[in-house]
């Protein structure tokens, strides 16, 4: 039973906490590979991390990735989200938790973007 | 002579505004479609998006397109970076500035999410 939580930076600015609440969406809806997809914030907006994996780990997830919604490798990607990861590792040892590379580590990137370049 | 602006925030760390010029160079050496591809910074980096935008027209672009490198359409994909693009449009009316969607908006993010979940 493997989950996906979709982990972004969290604002102020309720549509954009919306926005990533649609890629979720998206994303549950785009592959079977997930018995559930769903996202939590590292500030200002709800679920925190913690709720979050707790939230798919109550639901049933016996696997749960983590996917970092950033696109560069600052404190929040190398040092915030583990520690918050790292809260929920400790109270449910028997769930495997993984982390998933960063956004702006994908080397797709570079294609997406030319091709936003030409719309 | 069409050019190319990747637009980033800009970060206090230099290593992230680091990854947004090694994904600028990405970008020159994946396509031909552009004479050249730079990067510009809303904030706390250099080049700001005006001095970008004047740099390429100053190197001969008659075209710009402007590529905002942010996650979702908050203030400074709504009204900031088409107010920085605005000085430079007034200044030389004679350059095509175009402002493309921001990554956010990419539709094929989605099945990038995906892969990197799975690595």
């Amino acid at each position: 039973m493997k989950s996906l939580l979709l982990v972004a930076h969290g604002s102020r600015r309720v549509e954009s906490n919306e926005e990533v609440r649609i890629l979720a969406s998206r994303l549950a809806a785009a592959t079977a590979e997930y018995f559930s997809v769903s996202c939590a914030f590292l500030e200002l907006a709800e679920p925190s991390i913690p709720d979050g994996l707790r939230a798919a780990i109550g639901a049933g997830a016996t696997e749960v990735v983590v996917l970092p919604y950033f696109l560069s490798a600052g404190r929040h990607v190398v040092s915030d989200i583990p520690a918050e990861v790292d809260v929920v590792r400790k109270e449910r040892p028997d769930v495997a938790i993984t982390l998933a590379p960063y956004l702006g580590a994908a080397q797709e990137l570079a294609g997406v973007l030319l091709k936003l370049a030409r719309s």
